[in-house]
């Protein structure tokens, strides 16, 4: 399955929530990713991320699509994954 | 259609970005705004968005579907859209 997951975390958790979700999706900008995920993987992430989440003050959104061509992305401006390699 | 929009623009033009995106989506996260919109009303977004941003420096990412049924979205932790009449 196709997945986009955003998080908005406290300042401490970033850097953790990065690694993670890096392990199993793309970065394309700030606190997004997208990327080919099974099942399995998306849940594992999920549990691991709750791991590192504080689930009264944190949020992490992910919406999934069995197909990626359901999806149209369309990028204005920089594309900031191109800079990905940097970090 | 449905969109997820998503933003990274310089410290300066997020407050003109996020009144411009709230005029036509509805705001979801941090940065995340998702809604049903036409195809006019977007390309109206888009070519107002263009005047704010800095083509150089920022980005935003458009996923947009036909059908909002094409995607499951699923929250961890908090839904912080339940606070946006705060703001």
């Amino acid at each position: 399955m196709y997945v986009i997951l955003v998080y908005d975390v406290g300042e401490k958790r970033v850097a953790k929530m990065l690694k993670l979700c890096r392990q199993y999706l793309n970065w394309i900008q700030n606190s997004v990713f997208e990327g080919e995920i099974t099942e399995v993987k998306l849940k594992e992430l999920i549990v691991l991320s709750k791991k590192i989440l504080n689930e009264r003050t944190d949020s992490v959104i992910i919406f999934s699509s069995r197909d990626q061509k359901w999806l149209d992305k369309q990028i204005i401006g920089v594309e900031k994954s191109d800079l990905s390699n940097i970090f």
